[in-house]
């Protein structure tokens, strides 16, 4: 069984498992990748989960996550830019491929998404020489539009990579096909992020329909529309050959299922439909 | 007071009010544009419909909606462009100014939207003839990507004007804020629409912080995070002069309320953030 292709972000068996239950399933199934959130690392100690990590030979493909940069005053920002500097050190830490962003949405009453996006370049600006000092590289996550006031504000491949290209070639992004594959321009994205080598992860879901709920409706591959085998063929067709790695924010659904349960049916339907 | 520039689309009221009592309403304010919706029209009869609006002169600022062309198999197509062109008829009889398109998404049981997107174009040009015959423009309405699935695989202003740019130059698009207030594309889009005379209309509301659904939680202009005066001044710049038509999907806030109240609170946001 070869699932060397596959990583679990631990998002998806947040219902049911912590980081050190989490592994011991995958583990158990021979999966040895995965994608921790800082919150689930927290809850055990970053010693503890690095120890974890380095005893089992886990590769992990992306710590969740850094970003939410804008801000409605300068304070906020520091803030915001300290705690990021924090996120590099325990993605170091866990020896992390990248440190996944979700760059922030508009700071609280501000209707200007311009001045957002340029926190958030700010942003990055500012702890990007804390991040090659350790040589990690940084992944931006284009987020759904839908997500655009409260979440992230670089919202297609596009606006990304444009942004990638502006901070550095250690500056890549996510592509989550959850969030692009409603993109016209899509096919032509991935193949400029693949030519400028900037395809640091590649997260995989379904979109069902109906979706009740913007943030946490997320569906297991096959459930949904996306056509998740040609999003991968353009995807390796770009260079990147990386794991693809599971990502399902699922409240009433899978959240609510016994960790086993989410993990066989992630790869029942990893080897059928990704 | 100077209500010119305001239009009324008819599904802001559907909570309250049919067809008649809407056109009351807004006459009762010195609104004398209107925007209806098909089934709102087919409620009191397309002839009676045309009466009110040629005895009243109100202008009709959209007939919504034609589109839905995608469809599993031909005769489900098929359909799809017999009822545009009575959807065809009926702008012409309301003589609006334009016909309204939600395009479609994807088909059912379809994960290929490339192909959805096709067959939305070959629907326009079996309906096209039929329109030109009657000098009636149509209006692609690029909708939000999180309706890429199930209402409209046209999703970014840039991908609604090379479609329309395809079909013709009585081929425009309806700029919705709500759909488009996100796009990091959205000034190249609108100074394109304008230099290629596509603006056909305008339409109004808020992007509500949190949206609690899909489709049914749109936010009166003010209640949310959209910078309606800056895409307005852009829309203007580009030549585009027409009235700002409020269109409110609200099942559960303005929908409950009485049509009277809706009314009036529009005007009122109408003056102050539009």
């Amino acid at each position: 069984m070869a699932l060397e292709g596959l990583s679990i972000n631990l998002a998806t068996l947040r219902g049911a498992w912590g980081f050190a239950e989490a592994v011991d399933g995958c583990l158990a199934r021979g999966i040895t990748a995965i994608a921790p959130w800082r919150d689930q690392v927290a809850a055990i100690g970053i010693e503890e989960a690095a120890r974890i990590v380095r005893q089992n030979g886990l590769r992990v493909t992306g710590l969740c996550r850094g970003g939410m940069f804008p801000a409605p005053d300068a304070a906020g920002r520091q803030a915001a830019i300290d705690d990021n500097r924090r996120a590099i050190d325990e993605a170091v830490a866990l020896n992390a491929d990248c440190l996944v962003f979700v760059v922030g949405g508009l700071p609280a009453g501000s209707k200007d998404i311009a001045a957002a996006r340029q926190m958030v370049e700010d942003g990055f600006h500012a702890i990007l020489p804390h991040a090659r000092s350790a040589g990690l590289k940084l992944a931006i996550e284009p987020l759904h539009p839908m997500y655009a006031a409260d979440r992230a504000c670089v919202n297609t491949l596009k606006q990304g990579l444009d942004l990638a290209g502006r901070l550095g070639s250690d500056v890549g992004v996510a592509i989550d096909v959850y969030h692009v594959w409603w993109d016209p321009d899509l096919a032509e994205g991935i193949a400029r992020a693949g030519r400028e080598s900037r395809i640091f992860a590649h997260h995989i879901c379904d979109w069902l329909v109906p979706t009740r709920d913007l943030l946490l409706d997320r569906g297991m591959m096959g459930d949904g529309v996306i056509d998740l085998k040609s999003i991968r063929r353009m995807i390796e067709a770009a260079g990147y050959q990386g794991p693809q790695e599971v990502e399902i924010f699922s409240a009433e659904n899978w959240w609510k299922k016994p960790g086993g349960e989410v993990l066989d049916t992630v790869i029942e339907r990893f080897k059928t439909v990704c």
